[in-house]
């Protein structure tokens, strides 16, 4: 059954070759929610997993931008609060900052500063994991903010980049590449 | 009662002076989706407007990236497909495009080809509706695709920004300031 899902998913995901450069394959987690068949049996096993592993998480977080698409639906599910990781400058307040690695240069997460309070279970939500630079800067502030994270989801997971060697928390993916 | 509920949750969107930048107060979504219960009216509120105005849409559109928040959870719930209009550069495969003026100079709105079929029935999601240039574009996008936008809807509009006078469809806000 759940086999089932699992590779209808990903044999639907699209692959779109040298985007957004060349030698980079693009898997497209839109192409998923094109169909809403699709859609539901995928935020089913995400459900699935935040019940197994953390049923008693106390908020999801989701990363800026496709981690919104995701992170929201878990968060009404399961009746818990919702608070997302942005790019810097987006978000108003007072905040918390990490910076973090690119391939070239760097960038900033932030996240308001009562959004996640210590000593609070965390689900980080996204939906892909590939070398795994956001995962881990996500990881690193919510801990800097006191909360524990117990899992990092992902929709994909991009196995050969080995990003979850970078990720100091547990992750999980639905489908790998 | 759905008074008590619009009014709960205009009271609880929290306001920044002067962000992004002096003169402008943010109105800020995300502190609504820190209370679950607040977030659960609000999404019924908004399904409820499309139940009202357009039950048969075929497709639910999501503006990048705050609208992503609620247009997922909406296509979820209504078991339709969910589509993003996003800026330049982040979508991949065959795309229209929009240009659209800004304050200073103008951005691109994209949406992949296929996501939006000729003859559809579209339904807009946003955050927020202030001087009404985003949901423009989005509009004429649309239209540009061949689908027929029966709904722009927001949680909240800036209602001295006239931003609605812009917008050539119809539009729908839960709150109003």
């Amino acid at each position: 059954m759940a086999e089932g899902r699992t590779e209808r998913i990903k044999k639907n995901i699209a692959a779109y070759p040298d985007f957004p450069k060349p030698g980079i394959v693009f898997r497209d987690i839109f192409s998923i929610l094109m169909d809403p068949s699709l859609s539901a049996d995928l935020m089913a096993l995400l459900e699935e997993r935040i019940a197994t592993i953390c049923p008693d998480a106390d908020i999801i977080v989701g990363l800026d931008s496709r981690g919104f698409l995701f992170g929201m639906p878990l968060a009404l599910k399961l009746k818990k609060p919702f608070a997302p990781i942005r790019k810097k400058g987006k978000l108003p307040g007072v905040l918390k900052r990490v910076t973090y690695s690119l391939e070239y240069g760097s960038d900033v997460f932030e996240a308001q500063s009562d959004s996640i309070k210590p000593g609070q279970k965390v689900v980080i939500v996204d939906d892909l994991l590939a070398t795994g630079g956001t995962m881990e800067a996500a990881c690193k502030l919510v801990s800097d903010m006191g909360g524990e994270v117990q899992l990092c989801l992902v929709c994909i997971e991009l196995s050969g980049l080995k990003g979850r060697d970078k990720v100091p928390n547990p992750c999980h993916s639905i489908v790998q590449y």
